[in-house]
């Protein structure tokens, strides 16, 4: 029995902290992991950023809220589940992820969350748990699930190297160069494909 | 962070096998674990019985879609994924829960599957895991979520005292009063307040 554990940002919306830079005309917030590999520390800096800003997270999520899903994605979702149980694994936080992976279904979401005061700003983040992606994937083998996963970028890795069968979804060229051992697909016509050919279908 | 894990049939859906039993009028196929407690016995009987009578599991597939959910059980679901991330966990098989489970919307379905001949005829079931509720909902806290469980009978019981929070939705007298350590719901309404009583809403 199948589960598809998919990354959300690149794969089935587009970056959410790209969208809040590109709203806010902040261009600090489109630091991704690329430029800050720390990513406590590159958390920290866009809190910071945000509360400089005087942002609060309502507003962020008014932002999110004009984000549509990636266009093919939720055609794309609703025929994986006529083989495959859907997990949707993200960095993210519920208070970003969950109004848009709404939009594309009832799909379940695992995530982190983040920390607000009362009036409404972002004080800190916190991590459901470490290596979530990886170690969400190794708890569904120990179940006795085949893992296909689905991701683009570097924190994505270790899930694809965990499950049965790792597809990278439009990488970005240095992650495509470093892991050429998965698969690289860019539409999700090509992800159906190497789908049906892992389930035989 | 919350998960909800929900058994299936006798809380969002009607029992599936008295349905079979009363389209097919087959009686026997109305024997539960009350009646035969080894449910591996109980399920050969009933492969038996259906093979006995030429019903394929094509068949057996037209009874199920014609099966609703429960009134009000959609409702529940749509307003809870507000509030937690939802699994329906059931020892019932993919072949049979899938449809009925999708009429519902596209949550995330954790079950078993049976074999079949190339006729189309149920030759056996297979187990994906041995206690699969109770080893979902451990799997599901050391991943620090915090796991509300419902269930209605004897096999969710594991479930309901491994999870943070147990509920016992129209059990059975019996269970009820075996089990009188779980608040015991009748109605999606009362169902609602006890997880907002949990959830602090």
């Amino acid at each position: 029995m199948f589960v598809t554990c998919l990354d959300l940002e690149g794969v089935l919306i587009p970056e959410i902290w790209i969208n809040i830079a590109e709203y806010t005309k902040i261009e600090n917030l489109k630091l991704t992991t690329r430029d800050e590999p720390d990513y406590d520390k590159l958390m920290k800096r866009r809190i910071k950023i945000l509360n400089e800003n005087d942002i609060s997270l309502n507003q962020i999520q008014k932002i999110i809220k004009g984000m549509s899903p990636l266009p093919g994605s939720k055609e794309f979702l609703r025929w994986l589940h006529n083989y495959s149980e859907i997990l949707i694994l993200t960095d993210s936080f519920i208070e970003f992820a969950k109004p848009v992976v709404r939009a594309l279904g009832d799909y379940t979401l695992f995530c982190h969350n983040l920390e607000t005061d009362e009036e409404g700003k972002i004080t800190n983040y916190s991590l459901r748990l470490q290596n979530m992606k990886k170690i969400t994937t190794r708890k569904l083998k120990e179940m006795n699930f085949n893992v296909i996963a689905v991701g683009d970028s570097y924190n994505d890795i270790e899930m694809l190297k965990e499950a049965d069968f790792g597809i990278l979804f439009r990488p970005p060229k240095n992650v495509s160069e470093e892991f050429s051992q998965f698969p690289i697909v860019t539409e999700y016509l090509e992800l159906k494909d190497q789908i049906k050919r892992i389930l035989e279908i």
